[in-house]
């Protein structure tokens, strides 16, 4: 499977990429172990600095390292990908390296332990800025501290849950930029 | 332009229609004055009672009447809607009757003030269930107390924004439902 090369990315923009609702897989790091969850409750929060939002069930795996390490870096897979997210959300508990066991390449991040998925088109690292939600909410705020994205697909063809099994896949674009008032872009 | 004709829904199956991220209408009373916004930052946040989270600006004329009145109806339009869409983005302030200006049907709803925009074929009526996190992120967590989805179309063409004027649409449908643990459907 293709691995992205990915140029950094600024922050301010990531909202191209999270806004629409894709699915994303979200890898950690915690004592050695890496490992790496499905999420679709997610939201982006404010541009600068880029914070976004998202939820994560206490039951899984992923929990604990995620608030222990206060890092992870969230990856917006696309159609080709399709079976590891599957796969991924079916899985739980003991299986040792899910990089290894569904074909994903880890890619060393810049500032954050937890591995960037090489076949994914877009990561961002992340730092927890706010825990306070956590435990009534599983509401995790998050801190964007680095970003890197692929200059192709131009418009990569996104997963969106929609439950009970379906998914939506990213459609066409359109443009409507001339029709906005330049400060609501 | 069509309005639907919307059924009760139950509410923890609404992560069907918010959880691909579309962006929405958000309608609000208040003193006897309706209004309508876009947004585009939002997330399912709990199945049961249904909760979700969003962010508002301050500064959107909205803000203070959907604070104030602790309600808001959230409609999901789709692309027959992205003149509304885009034009109601793009006002501020003055006009006094969104619906009116933008040709849009106020329907009466059954728990809260705000009307429901018939034009948009799902509904959700909301109380606000904790705005502690309103002044710090903007981060206003509702209660969704009713949901109004119309039965057609099955796979709405809803609008997800990138950002700089660019809409994705909603595009085909993927049922991976037998791969899928039951109980992670």
């Amino acid at each position: 499977m293709k691995i992205h090369s990915k140029k950094d990315y600024p922050l301010d923009q990531i909202r191209r990429h999270l806004e629409t609702g894709p699915i994303v897989l979200v890898s950690s790091a915690w004592k050695g172990q890496v490992n790496i969850m499905t999420m679709g409750w997610h939201m982006m929060l404010q541009f600068t600095p880029a914070l976004l939002a998202c939820y994560i069930w206490e039951g899984n795996r992923s929990f604990r390292a995620i608030l222990n390490s206060r890092e992870c870096v969230i990856n917006i897979p696309t159609m080709n990908l399709v079976d590891q997210v599957v796969g991924i959300g079916n899985s739980t508990g003991g299986r040792p390296n899910k990089f290894a066991n569904f074909g994903l390449t880890p890619v060393a991040a810049e500032h954050v332990a937890a591995p960037l998925i090489g076949e994914c088109y877009a990561s961002f690292e992340c730092r927890l800025a706010d825990s306070s939600q956590v435990s009534r909410y599983g509401l995790f705020i998050w801190e964007v501290v680095k970003a890197h994205v692929a200059d192709t697909p131009r418009h990569p063809r996104t997963l969106h849950y929609r439950g009970q099994g379906e998914f939506m896949l990213a459609g066409r674009a359109v443009n409507l930029r001339d029709r906005f008032k330049t400060q609501n872009l």
